[in-house]
């Protein structure tokens, strides 16, 4: 019996500086209904979705730096963004969005949230773990900042999977008779950009028996080569290096999981300079990919899947209780630098 | 200042049941020469290289079990292996090599030593961690058994990196005047086979700032698709995907981890019968592929690299100081099942 889910990456391209919030939101809303022609039951958007990707400039204007900030937990009331879940639950679609959160004690967090449109709220919120970038800016005029660290604090709130409550139908939840391991509906993970690249992320989800992992990222397309010891490369060459980059990481921790990933760009060239690269797309739990963007722009990137073929993988070679060794694993939980290798 | 480093992995073909162990001796030490022909300081043969891969029969005969097994610590003085190290002594060249280890109490271990020329010794020894398979062989009789479980130990010695002394020469090694973070002899680390798709085997090298991963295998072309989830597949487009699977683990956890990487399958049809995949091959820091078997025969794969590459990696985006948060990672060190998933 297959568990059977249709779903979509909302590829954006790119929102500038001075975009108005409502023409990008009115973007958003047109993906979302350009997803729900082809049945899908769970839109995944972009990294910090609804305002360009601020962490690349020095803001030292307060209201300014504000403006790309949601304050408080309630996204889904929020007038800047209340539209897009309202228009999910009239189309009856699940999205997951990332933005850049407030709390009400003044931190910064690059978040995500999880909303259901059966339950009419979001059940589900992550923090990006994984900050990238410097929290000063670069002294070198032309280096591209990446000031994550300065903006957020690193994310608190762990690797927590979750169901998704009404997205696999009865008769398929069912199965024959009784509710078997697996079965369900689908576990999901949410992670943000860099932490794709991290094993780390992938594996605490893994263990929790994740079958669709949702990442939402902003990447440039050019990369500064500090120590020279890089091939020059043009910058379409770069471009081409990161997207490879960031599809080996989709593919090889798909596969590592067992799990299918969904994975959305902001993409283009975002304040009319900044190269983000596309490359959003779908992999399977055997790390092929299944679907992916042809452009830069905004476009719905699809597929229609069955959640019971990461079972292949998670009972047999990644059959973890079986083949993990836990007593050798240590030092991860150690920071680098701790450990001392015993080097000749 | 470069530190370069010309590396080989040593593929074989096919190696029987009933193969004489010189003869295979003999094409090793063929091997060996053909290396040290590019000028190889290094080469890297494969998991149980000096035999078949017993592990996929049921053998009941303690006589012949045992004939594939090395006894003690003293593989460089076995008659049955000396050959090998007496050559690479004689050539200068660095070796790794596979082989199943039985301890004085009687264990066993699927083992890997690292051979130093200059110091015409064993230096480093590595217990595969990660044994596949089973422990009791199939009831299906077409099934192929992996029955390492059954055979081996796990390993018990950790994942330790070393310094290969003397392959770097004394102008690179220095440096302008100082011995830098980074510089001296290669970082390397061993690992085998299956060990090669598991992140933590990697992280736990790359905690130590390993600069090349050596993984020698025996990959099985073909396995059963247990669910039934799997579209269907000729022998062809399987072992396809076991090598596509292969190259996606080598490359994506070299780029995760910074690091080179070489991989040494032994190939073909063993025991007239049972196909492995070949594509051994040498990934870069960036995750590409910068050389790659041809054949399933004996072949040697070579690359001259500079580990210096690994920097950009791990001073940038991979700067574990910087970026890891270990505060999150604590359920890596349970085991599956332990983890109770918050779902909904």
């Amino acid at each position: 019996m297959p568990r059977t889910l249709k779903i979509a990456a909302a590829q954006m391209g790119a929102v500038h500086r001075d975009s108005a919030r409502q023409d990008t939101l009115s973007r958003m809303i047109k993906l979302l209904q350009s997803a729900s022609t082809l049945d899908a039951q769970l839109v995944l958007f972009p990294e910090t979705a609804f305002t360009t990707f601020f962490p690349r400039h020095l803001i030292s204007d307060h209201k300014e730096l504000d403006s790309f900030f949601e304050h408080g937990d309630n996204l889904a009331g929020s007038p800047n963004t209340k539209p897009l879940f309202d228009e999910a639950k009239k189309l009856g679609i699940d999205i997951s969005v990332g933005f850049a959160e407030r709390t009400a004690d003044g931190n910064g967090y690059n978040t995500s949230v999880y909303y259901s449109a059966s339950q009419g709220e979001v059940i589900a919120k992550y923090r990006k773990v994984h900050l990238p970038g410097t929290k000063e800016p670069f002294e070198n005029p032309d280096a591209v900042n990446q000031l994550e660290k300065r903006y957020f604090e690193p994310g608190n709130l762990g690797f927590k999977a979750f169901r998704a409550p009404d997205l696999i139908l009865g008769a398929q939840k069912k199965g024959a008779g009784s509710v078997q391991p697996g079965m369900g509906d689908p576990i999901l993970g949410m992670m943000i950009c860099n932490d794709r690249r991290w094993a780390e992320a992938w594996r605490c989800y893994g263990l929790q028996g994740v079958e669709v992992v949702l990442c939402g990222y902003n990447t440039a397309g050019f990369a500064p080569d500090l120590w020279g010891t890089r091939k020059p490369m043009t910058p379409k060459e770069a471009e081409d290096d990161a997207v490879f980059h960031h599809k080996l990481v989709m593919q090889g921790n798909s596969y590592m999981n067992s799990c299918f990933s969904v994975s959305a760009a902001k993409a283009g060239l975002e304040d009319g300079k900044y190269d983000l690269i596309g490359g959003s797309c779908i992999t399977s739990p055997e790390g092929h990919v299944l679907a992916e963007a042809k452009t830069k722009e905004d476009e719905i990137v699809f597929a229609e899947i069955d959640l019971e073929e990461c079972r292949q993988g998670k009972e047999k070679t990644f059959d973890f209780d079986r083949h993990r060794r836990i007593d050798q694993y240590a030092t991860i939980t150690l920071q680098a630098g701790v450990v001392e290798p015993e080097l000749l």
